[in-house]
């Protein structure tokens, strides 16, 4: 893909270490104080506004329907496919880089079209018909087994023969920036029978990435493992906030329920899989064999870095987890031909999450649960404060980016402050 | 409420033992030959155009907004709220009383607004944004508990302290009369250590009785036991179709997801809360006492009488089980109360599932699992075939009605036929 060409510059000013190169143009939903929501891309520290473009011209000769981007979500742009999205990216390419008059010599335009990033309040990319979170890394898998139930079989028997995974609470999902209220709910305390209501006590992050679907397909027809990466538009960074007491009380036998649906935190802007194209990455080695529609071919990994942060409300700042999406052992062509091999149908804009990327070491540890031992070792801020789990006030801060030749292609940020328990 | 009067008669023809007399008017979405799918309300053998009542000034008077039923769903009209959805049904009632001439004299609009019920193909009533699934039955979960697990520890330690749910797929959710595949998936079989990949085997229907939210609230706000049904418009039958096979070797630890994802059913009429105020039932009692949010009043269970029929290929009919959703534990104030305690939000058009109802005797139990005890004790049909688990070419037909006071309220049919597995 020309796009993706390291020699590339724009003539639009990107401050080196940006996370939105030229290479990179990632779609996403704004606002700003004069303009209702819209669909935007992301160049340093711009957005340009794709309703004006599309209605002047300068992305004719696709196709493109007539008011595609003036939408509040991004779902009727990638429902026309994986194969339209790439000839956007690609023409926007062609007209932002250095040589490229068209729109850099017609200041009336640029004026109107771009749009500084401070200015622009970030809304979410996409409507999320479904969501689905699986648990595609063995170090938390392992991690969390061990806490919960068993070190000694940490890993339950069917872990490694399919990617396990289950359904989310959809309506719960909102773009970085939204402030998250502590949840209430039913908590059983060691030293008891019965359970008592109150607010967690056990609020925690899971740092994952999300892929996000862009088409509708028959309920009936499995997607064949070949083919599932037509079907995918792109990431985002995603934080599944986790209350891990009321979790540990509700999840027997069906699974996660109020300990995961008070919230889940997007970032805004969706980092197309082309974009990140050249950081294809080797997953883990698999072993025992997968079954036959599971099989693959080629690097499906992405060698992505991922990083948490946390502030705390005194406004100190401090590194908790350095890790890379590469570690995932389940990758996102198994992730999505596993959900359809049975006939479930998938719909556009569907947000599939990894489940929490841990890496091999404590300091890669995707979640506080692993991080401090389910709050037996805590964590000390190099500010002097000290973390089992969250406390109100706190922010928590989620970062990625791929890099290589000189190329940066990052996310932005995914970043939600806790709140305390409401009423 | 003047439209739930026994003594009502309509001017509309209703048979003897209809499921629709002017006591219920439920509400579906339909399309004929002619017309484009819109919005009806069904009555004896009648489906009533709402667009044509609407447009002729039928429906005058109550601030609906133009188009309203001319619509894909009914989500829009929900969204106007109980009050609003009770306001339409009391106006309906009085139109079509046998002694109001207003339609019934007006031979040319009787001719288009009324279509008989054979002519409409019924669609989805509402599209789902998010679907959960309980798990309410005491003698289900117990039944389940006791295969699958213990039976003398049949009842997990929460199961009477919350109404245990979990979310499920919301894209895979048909209206009744459409066919369903045999999914294909991982098994493990008992004298092996890895899974293979078959069709399931062990294919089985979940009797279920399934609630519709109207109001979208917000991220944070619980909604307190005492207002949630005003927020609930009504019910339909739902089979949560399963694969047992596949569900057993995927659910732990993180719950039900290719086992049952593959399709679930729902009756294409919304019966609403009101039509069945009549049928209120004290539910079972709970011991122990449930915490405070979960305390509730009055009687907020619900007499409906419900059945599940098989019709074999050879075109056998067979009654498998007779239960009553007057058997459920928990209720749907509790069940609504609890789901939303932690802040989670509700959405227009959900679908909350009251998980497969089973009465105390086995011929009351609401799947195949519970009634074959696992396969191992296989029904023996009136015409002599035998079913461990559905065949293909089965078709699972639910029904349910609410009956006093010689006033039947039913649901219409729930109906899937099986398949084979594609390919």
């Amino acid at each position: 893909m020309t796009a993706n060409d390291p020699k590339l510059k724009s003539w639009v000013d990107v401050p080196s270490g940006s996370d939105f190169p030229i290479q990179n143009l990632p779609f996403g939903i704004f606002k700003t104080k004069y303009l209702s929501p819209v669909a935007g891309v992301a160049i340093g520290n711009t957005v340009i506004d794709l309703v004006y473009l599309h209605e002047h011209g300068y992305l004719d000769g696709h196709g493109l329907p007539p008011g595609i981007f003036n939408q509040r979500t991004l779902n009727e742009f990638f429902a026309l496919g994986r194969k339209k999205v790439r000839e956007v990216r690609e023409r926007l390419s062609q007209l932002l880089r250095h040589d490229a008059d068209e729109l850099r010599d017609n200041r009336a335009a640029r004026e109107i079209a771009l749009i500084p990033m401070s200015e622009c309040q970030m809304l979410m990319p996409v409507t999320v018909p479904n969501y689905t979170d699986f648990y595609s890394s063995e170090e938390h898998a392992t991690n969390v087994g061990a806490l919960f139930r068993d070190p000694k079989n940490a890993l339950l028997p069917n872990w490694k023969y399919l990617p396990v995974g289950y359904h989310g609470r959809a309506s719960s999902i909102v773009v970085s920036g939204t402030p998250i209220h502590r949840p209430r709910g039913q908590v059983k305390l060691p030293d008891s029978d019965a359970p008592v209501f109150c607010p967690s006590r056990k609020m925690d992050f899971e740092l994952e990435l999300a892929f996000i679907t862009c088409s509708n397909t028959t309920l009936g027809r499995p997607i064949p493992l070949k083919e599932t990466e037509d079907h995918i538009i792109g990431f985002v960074l995603f934080n599944d906030w986790s209350a891990r007491d009321i979790q540990q009380w509700e999840y027997v036998p069906l699974g996660p329920f109020l300990g995961k649906n008070f919230g889940s935190t997007v970032s805004p802007w969706v980092v197309t899989l082309d974009a990140l194209e050249p950081f294809r990455a080797q997953g883990p080695t698999q072993n025992p064999h997968v079954l036959p529609y599971l099989a693959f071919e080629g690097a499906r990994n992405f060698d992505i870095q991922l990083e948490v942060l946390l502030e705390s409300p005194k406004g100190e700042i401090a590194t908790l987890s350095r890790t890379n999406a590469k570690y995932l052992y389940w990758n996102i062509a198994q992730q999505l031909a596993h959900h359809t091999v049975n006939g479930c149908n998938i719909q556009v804009g569907d947000l599939y999450a990894s489940g929490t990327i841990s890496g091999p070491s404590p300091g890669s540890y995707g979640s506080l649960l692993e991080l401090t031992f389910n709050g037996q070792k805590p964590l000390h801020l190099p500010g002097g404060e000290e973390r089992k789990f969250l406390e109100d006030g706190d922010t928590v801060i989620m970062n990625g980016h791929a890099e290589a030749n000189g190329v940066r292609i990052g996310f932005g940020t995914c970043s939600g402050k806790l709140l305390p328990a409401v009423g």
